[in-house]
C-alpha cells in the first residue's frame, strides 16, 4: 500500500527536499516522505482540479473539514472533538503564532529545546522572550524537565509550546507526562499551544494521547492539528486550530480575517479526504516507518556503532548524537564528504554541537545508502 | 473563450461566493468571477496533481515564479522586473503585513479610503494607527488627496498602503498620480507598500502603470502582486513581493521562515501557468468585463437610474452610491428583499451609510437578474 517514488517522482513532487539538493545527493533532510500519495487524496484532488475548485475556502468553523478531523480524532485517539471548535488556519506554526497572538497573554514563552527549527523563533516574533526547556543530551530519556518549567512560570512566562508528540526528540509523550505539565500549568494560570502535527505518526508500541484529553486541559489549551505531515500534503496549506472550551473557541474565530484566511481550498479537500478516508493508507505507513526504525538501528549498530539513537516513539525523524566522531556539525561534514543531506542538530538545540536529524521516510535502500554515506564521511580520516 | 459556469458549477468551485449564500439567492459580493478557469491553469494542476506536487514549495526568490512574473509584468505593462527580487508569499493581505513587519518603519500608516475591508484592519494588526485618505463620497473622481496625504505625513505617518488599481474605487492611477504620491512620500521618507492585485484587471480605455515603474521609487517600494484575482485562483495561496532595490529585497527574503513560508505549491503551479500562457485568455477575460461594464451602465440606467456610479477603470468591482434611495445598508435590504448578495459599503468605509459594492464578473444574464434583483429591493415600498 505504501508505494516508494523513484528519484525523478521523488524530485517531481518533493521540491523542497528533492529539489534543493544537487541531484547526486541524497536527502533526508526535511521532513517529507518518499511515498506516493495516498490514493483517496489524489482523487480528491483530481476531483477538485477538474470542478476548478480554486476559489475562496468556505470561511469558519466547522463544516465538512471539522466533521473530517472530528471523526479522525474520535478513531484514531479515542478524543472527542466538537467540530465547531476545529477552525482551519494555513499552516501549524502560522497556528501557533495566531494562537499566541490571539490568546496568549504577554510575557515569556516556554519551548522544549532542541525543538523545531521554524517555531525558535516564534517567541521574538510573537514579541515574546523564549524560555528553553532543555534537554540534556546526555539524558537518558528525552523528558520535559517539570521543576524547570514551574521555574520558567514562577519567573513570568505566560505560555508553552507544547511540541508533542515531539520534534525531534521522537517522543510521544505518556498521559502521566502531560498530566504533569497541566499540573504546573494550571498553577500559573498559564496557556498551552499544543503542536500535535505528528500525532498520527505514532510509531507501533507508543500511543499519541491529545493534550486535550488529558483532565483539565480545556480552558488553556488550544491545540494545532493537520493532515499535513502523516499524509505528505504541507505544500497544500491546511491546519486546524482545536479548542474544547467555548470562549477561547470564539476568541480565536473572532480575529480580523487578514490574521486569519489564507488556508487553501485544496489543502482542505486533502485534508478532509485524508481524515475520511486515509485511515487504511495511515495504518500501512506506520507499519513501513516501524520497519524503517528497526532498519536505521541495524544500520546504525553496523555502520556508526558510536552513534547514539534514544527510542523513537514518534515521527519519522530519528535524532542522532554523533559527538563520538568529533565533529562540531555532522551534517555538514555528511553533505560534503557523503553526499547526504541531513538537518544539522545546532539549527534545533543552538550551540549543540555532533547532533543531526535524519529522515528514515524513505525506501529501505535509499535508509541503507543514506547511513552508509553518514558513516563513511563522519569516520573518513580527512 | 470566456466560459460562463453553471449555477452547479459555480457552486462546486466557488465554495465562498455561492456556497456562503442559500440556494435561492444570486451571489454578487467577494471577489470572485464566475468564470470557468483559463485552460493553461486547468492543464498545469492537473499535471501538478498526477505529479502529487503536494509537498513544500521551493524555498526562496527567483526561480519559475520568479521568472515567469518577470515575463508577465515586461508583456503587460512594459515594466522589467529582476526575477531575483520576486519574492513569493502565501496571500497579498499577507504580503502587506510581511512587508510592513519586515521593512516598515513605525508609527502611522496611510490608506486609501473606501479600501478593500480586511485591510482596514492591517495597521493595528501589525501595530501601527491608520490615518486615511478619504473619498468624498460626493466628489466628481476618486482621487488621492496628496494634500491630506502631505499632511498625515507631516504629522508622523511612515508609511502608505497604495491600492492600485484601487478596490473599489474602480481607478487606474495615472503615472501623473503616482508622480504625485512619490514626490510626497519622497519629502518625507516613508515606505510605500502598493498592492497591484488588481494590475491585470484593467479594463479597456485604461492602463496599468506599477508604482514601481515611476521613475524614483524603488528605494522606497515594496509591490504586492498576484496571479490571484485575474485568474479566479485566490484560494491556491500564492503572491509575490516585488522590489527594485536589492537591500529592500534582502530585508524581506531574510525574515525568518515563521514569517513567510506559507505559499502553496500548487498555488505557484497555478501562477506560474498563468503569467507564462494566460495572456490570451486574460485578453478575453478584459474584453467581457468591458462589455459587462457596458451592461451594468445599461441595466443601472435604466433601473436604477438615480444610482450613481464613477467610471469603471480597473476590476470587475462597481461602488455604487445608492443615497438617493434612501436605505442606511442598502446591501441588507437587497439580500433580504431581493435575494441577492452584495457587500455593504461600510465595511470599505466605516460609518458610510447608502453604498455598496457590486461584483460584475457574471454571465450578462445573471448580472441583468442581480440588477433587477437590487432595484426591486431598493425601490419597493416597505
Amino acid at each position: 500500500m505504501i508505494r516508494d517514488l523513484t528519484d525523478d517522482e521523488a524530485r517531481a513532487a518533493l521540491l523542497c527536499k528533492w529539489g534543493e539538493v544537487a541531484t547526486d545527493v541524497l536527502p533526508a533532510w526535511v521532513a517529507e516522505m518518499d511515498y506516493a500519495l495516498a490514493p483517496p487524496i489524489t482523487r480528491a484532488l483530481t476531483e477538485a482540479v477538474a470542478a476548478g475548485l480554486t476559489g475562496y475556502p468556505r470561511l469558519g468553523v466547522g463544516g465538512p473539514l471539522g466533521r473530517a478531523y472530528a471523526g479522525f480524532a474520535e478513531r484514531q485517539f479515542g478524543h472527542v472533538v466538537d467540530p465547531e471548535q476545529v477552525l482551519p488556519v494555513v499552516d501549524v506554526t502560522a497556528g501557533v503564532r495566531l494562537a499566541l497572538d490571539a490568546v496568549g497573554a504577554r510575557g515569556p514563552m516556554v519551548m522544549p529545546v532542541p525543538g523545531y527549527a521554524p517555531q525558535l523563533d516564534i517567541a521574538a516574533i510573537t514579541g515574546r522572550e523564549r524560555l528553553d526547556l532543555v534537554v540534556d543530551p546526555d539524558a537518558a530519556r528525552a523528558e520535559l524537565d517539570l521543576d524547570l518549567l514551574e521555574r520558567h512560570f514562577a519567573n513570568g512566562a505566560r505560555s508553552l509550546l507544547l511540541t508533542q508528540p515531539h520534534n525531534p526528540w521522537g517522543r510521544a509523550f505518556t498521559r502521566a507526562e502531560l498530566e504533569g505539565v497541566r499540573d504546573v500549568v494550571l498553577r500559573h494560570g498559564a496557556l498551552v499551544v499544543s503542536d500535535e502535527i505528528h500525532a498520527p505518526l505514532v510509531l507501533p508500541g507508543a500511543e499519541h494521547v491529545p493534550y486535550l484529553a488529558v483532565e483539565g486541559t480545556a480552558g488553556h489549551t488550544v491545540a494545532v492539528v493537520a493532515a499535513s505531515k502523516a499524509f505528505n500534503i504541507a505544500g497544500l496549506k491546511c491546519a486546524q486550530l482545536v479548542t474544547a472550551d467555548p470562549s477561547l473557541a470564539e476568541r480565536l474565530r473572532s480575529v480580523p480575517m487578514a490574521r486569519n484566511d489564507s488556508w487553501s481550498s485544496l489543502g482542505v479537500a486533502a485534508s478532509v479526504a485524508a481524515y475520511d478516508h486515509g485511515d487504511a493508507w495511515l495504518a500501512a505507513l506506520r507499519v513501513r516507518l516501524g520497519d524503517q526504525r528497526a532498519l536505521l538501528g541495524e544500520l546504525l549498530a553496523t555502520h556508526l556503532p558510536e552513534a547514539r539513537m534514544r527510542p523513537l516513539e514518534a515521527t519519522y525523524l530519528a535524532w542522532l548524537d554523533l559527538r563520538p566522531y568529533g565533529h562540531d556539525d555532522p551534517a555538514a561534514v555528511a553533505l560534503e564528504r557523503g553526499k547526504v543531506r541531513l538537518s544539522p542538530g545546532h539549527h534545533y538545540h543552538p550551540g549543540l554541537s555532533g547532533h543531526l536529524r535524519l529522515n528514515l521516510a524513505t525506501s529501505p535502500e535509499r535508509l541503507t545508502e543514506i547511513v552508509r554515506r553518514l558513516a563513511r564521511a563522519v569516520t573518513a580520516t580527512p
